[in-house]
């Protein structure tokens, strides 16, 4: 149009940076961050402490587009270097804790980073990755150790230490806002279970954007009191770590997370939100008596990765939780579609209330689309609540793609979508429901068996804690379904033949499994159920014995 | 870096199009709009009737880039038009229904118009600005009129009617989506007392942006109920129009805007959001008894355009009203600054707390800056509340630019940033508060004096419902403070002598006005104060007699 001109005064990078600026002038009195009980910032002295940090690494050679990885929980060092390496125009990558050395090295070397800092607590897997490094003659990256309280004197080469290396910051430092939006903010490597990293790189433009609509999603409004039970490691803890800054809000850090250790929080900051795979709303669910705690007030907690099972969902109601379910993958940014609660469901009986909201519902407004689509013809499936199909998604918070791996991002992106590998139908109103990821589906006779419906099902078994469904190869049938589960403490005997018996009430014959397993059940690195670990235990079990009749 | 890419799954044009799309399937039997007593659509059918509308819009002609105008208060075409307009790839004027023919024809002409909507009640303004332009020979935009009811027989062309063209749209329509964000959405035009027209282009970026800010700057979570009492043209109603879909809240439209309209909408559709400038908010503090209900919730008010007179906060609170200020152009979208309030503040004593609320705080988060300099040196002012300077403003929502006004675009940027023309000092705080229009300032006896602030301590007048102050000639000091003042209804008798007196207990002896005049002022069309009618009066006084004393 005539007479526009876009220039610096309204034309201006996306990015969180600007959220920290912003709370350092509104909110500069506040309480930005609360560790244990003696560790308390404000917003002014959190982002003094990231410009000086930020002007500490340009000292140890960081520069623009140079990686800064971090091995630490949820302690404040991690939530300062969330702001402090962008603004030193640095890429962050949050390394899993449950990570082994092996991984690490390999992590460390294919993000090639330059400067990497390591709790304490896990200080032991670095050097160990630091040594695998160093006998493949690999550069090692500079090594800050963070530790809660002065650093103890040890033999081992600890490097610098990070309140030391703050000492020597500069609060002059001149920030370095990136040039353009889509310029990378962070690399957050996905827990897949193949041989080679994906590390899914963020933008600043995706950040600003999901933060914004984390703020909405979640329910806050200004200065919320954010209890850290996510993983900041997990997709920049849902983008909620820059989500809070922005509100003016508080983040209560947590280094390990118990059930004691959540209510007494709650209790003593008055939480507002928090945040937490499906293992986190199990241990509120299932805490003893003893460290229980009445709430304060409402406390809002977003969920995802699997849906909250309805006992886990009836006890924390109870207890005054609003558990809201979201559905996202590291490629998402976190939390890409959400169950959107309507007033009117309410009044609806509990079963039905926890079965809706198992649903993964629809995008949010900072994505485009979701659709299920046939992944050969990219036909959406009709909303009939049966058809399936993989979700796809496209909007402006999914990943730049993969480093280094171009190949990797064009296969995801093909077609112009985002292909998660995940299938689901679509209910009548829209709102899809998650069936499988399309490597985990269960053939059976030829009939197709989602593993999430018959997991579903041994959640309401109230002696169950914990469940998983895989295939177990069977000479006549293909595969049948085998259940792993996990009791309850104190809870059972319980025999195979009543499992499978409760199974059968309540699905199709063909669905309920034929075997099943009592034991602990091997976790990834993000918490969820290996199944490829279970689907090797049950391949060694073999063929079931033929069984006569039909179904 | 390596590996990334930009496709349609990960970036695609940033614009408010996507909330109603979003909100047709999330809210799709959700109330999105309630007008009166009888008309009520859900988000599917506002979707649908949107659709059906841009494709009647495409068969009139309109295509990408096109200006759409309207006249007309906020009814539910209005509404309509802000999503409809934009899904034909057409840019929507909001015409402010209080201009006259004359101007009305000079804003056609400038926009270049091609389909103008005209609500009944204002269609003999538009009828009379047609024959201007016919007798200047120029071309007419296509006349649309939208009535409450089926349209009355008339001897008048009153072109297409509103639902009809409604009836002859496809809602198998493809909407044209912006080819790239920074596409034009929508044109205001500016109140500016200047002959030029001064059309300042909003894109769909900054739009989309401030729509996601309003929201978190109103507190607003899922499904508002917002009650249309600020004008949709004035900044799209401050970018409210496209929020509220984003959230699936529901809009309740008012032809009128009325002390009894408004309590008796808040409690039949328990309202949880508004807006409005000061006269608003007088308005409802001044209702008589007889129209004043109990509201049945909290209700959140943000005001701008003036700060809240004390006693009209305090009654306001009082009924439940949460009131915000904020403080913005019509070159920001609506609010740039807001008042953010702390809890702590609660404590203070009253006068205190409408002190600071009186301020117009800091930006919002999606502004990168506010900055109070000297417009010449472009130095930055201390925070030391008082010295003044210049309001400047740059961030992602700021105007594109004026339409076919590049020489006025360049100079309201020059330097990199918006140069608002206001103003203000800053506290130590950082929080700004405006003392003045560049323009407004008196200059007396070489000293300073901020009308806003002589006004502020008119306002707290117990008597006084309206004033407003500007220099009046005076040959030995310049200027000097002259006040035109409102007496509320029943009040009085009260003499200039006792203002004055009035003023001079609370302000600097020389800030004190030294003429009262009684009268109602004149508005501007947004409701503003007109000074420059104001100065010509005062000057039309006179100089005031020599004055012996000094101060």
């Amino acid at each position: 149009m005539e007479g526009v001109v876009r220039c610096p005064a309204n034309n201006i990078p996306l990015s969180p940076i600007g959220f920290l600026q912003r709370a350092s002038l509104v909110y500069a009195d506040r309480l930005s961050l609360v560790y244990g009980d003696s560790l308390r910032f404000t917003w002014g002295e959190t982002y003094r402490r990231c410009l000086i940090l930020a002007s500490a690494l340009d000292s140890l050679g960081v520069s623009r587009g140079h990686v800064v990885a971090a091995f630490a929980p949820n302690v404040p060092a991690m939530y300062e270097l969330h702001f402090a390496v962008p603004m030193a125009g640095a890429v962050f990558c949050t390394l899993n804790t449950r990570l082994n050395a092996a991984t690490v090295a390999v992590l460390l070397r294919h993000s090639d980073t330059k400067v990497v800092f390591v709790d304490e607590q896990f200080l032991a897997v670095v050097i160990e990755a630091f040594k695998v490094m160093s006998r493949r003659g690999e550069k090692l990256p500079q090594l800050v150790t963070i530790c809660d309280k002065d650093r103890p004197p040890s033999e081992i080469d600890r490097g610098l230490d990070y309140e030391g290396l703050l000492a020597s910051g500069d609060p002059e430092f001149e920030i370095r806002h990136p040039r353009d939006e889509t310029d990378p903010i962070s690399l957050n490597y996905t827990s897949g279970t193949t041989s080679s990293p994906k590390g899914v790189v963020y933008s600043h433009r995706g950040a600003y954007l999901n933060s914004l609509v984390a703020a909405l999603l979640n329910e806050m409004i200004s200065m919320p009191v954010y209890l850290w039970t996510v993983p900041m490691f997990h997709c920049n803890g849902w983008c909620l770590t820059w989500a809070i800054a922005a509100l003016g809000g508080t983040n209560i850090c947590l280094r390990n997370v118990t059930a004691g250790g959540i209510f007494d929080n709650i209790v003593k900051h008055r939480v507002t939100h928090m945040s937490g795979a499906p293992t986190v709303l199990n241990m509120i669910a299932n805490a003893p008596p003893s460290v229980q705690k009445p709430l304060p007030g409402k406390v809002s907690i977003m969920t995802g990765g699997a849906a909250p099972p309805p006992q886990v969902l009836f006890s924390m109601e109870a207890m005054g939780f609003n558990v809201m379910h979201s559905y996202g993958l590291t490629e998402t940014y976190g939390p890409a579609t959400v169950c959107t609660w309507k007033p009117e469901w309410n009044s609806l009986p509990p079963d039905t209330r926890a079965r809706i909201k198992a649903r993964q519902g629809l995008h949010h407004i900072a994505l485009a689309e979701v659709d299920i689509k046939d992944p050969v013809t990219m036909k959406s499936v009709p909303a009939d609540a049966k058809t399936m199909g993989e979700v796809m998604l496209r909007g402006n918070t999914i990943m730049e793609g993969y480093l280094k791996d171009e190949n990797a991002t064009r296969a995801a992106f093909e077609g112009g979508w985002f292909r998660t590998g995940d299938l689901a139908i679509r209910h009548p109103d829209y709102y899809i429901e998650l069936k499988d990821r399309s490597k985990d589906i269960i053939i059976s006779g030829g009939e197709n068996i989602s593993t999430i419906e018959v997991e579903a099902v041994l959640f309401s078994h109230p002696d169950i804690l914990e469940a998983a469904v895989v295939g177990r190869p069977d000479d006549y049938w293909g595969e049948t379904p085998c259940a792993f589960v996990k009791l309850k403490d104190g809870r059972g005997p319980v025999t195979e033949a009543q499992i499978i018996g409760y199974c059968r009430e309540k699905l199709p014959h063909f669905m309920a499994p034929r075997t099943v397993i009592f034991s602990d059940l091997p976790k990834t690195l993000t918490g969820k159920t290996q199944k490829f670990v279970l689907r090797e235990r049950a391949k060694a079990l073999g063929s079931l014995p033929r069984t006569a009749s039909r179904l």
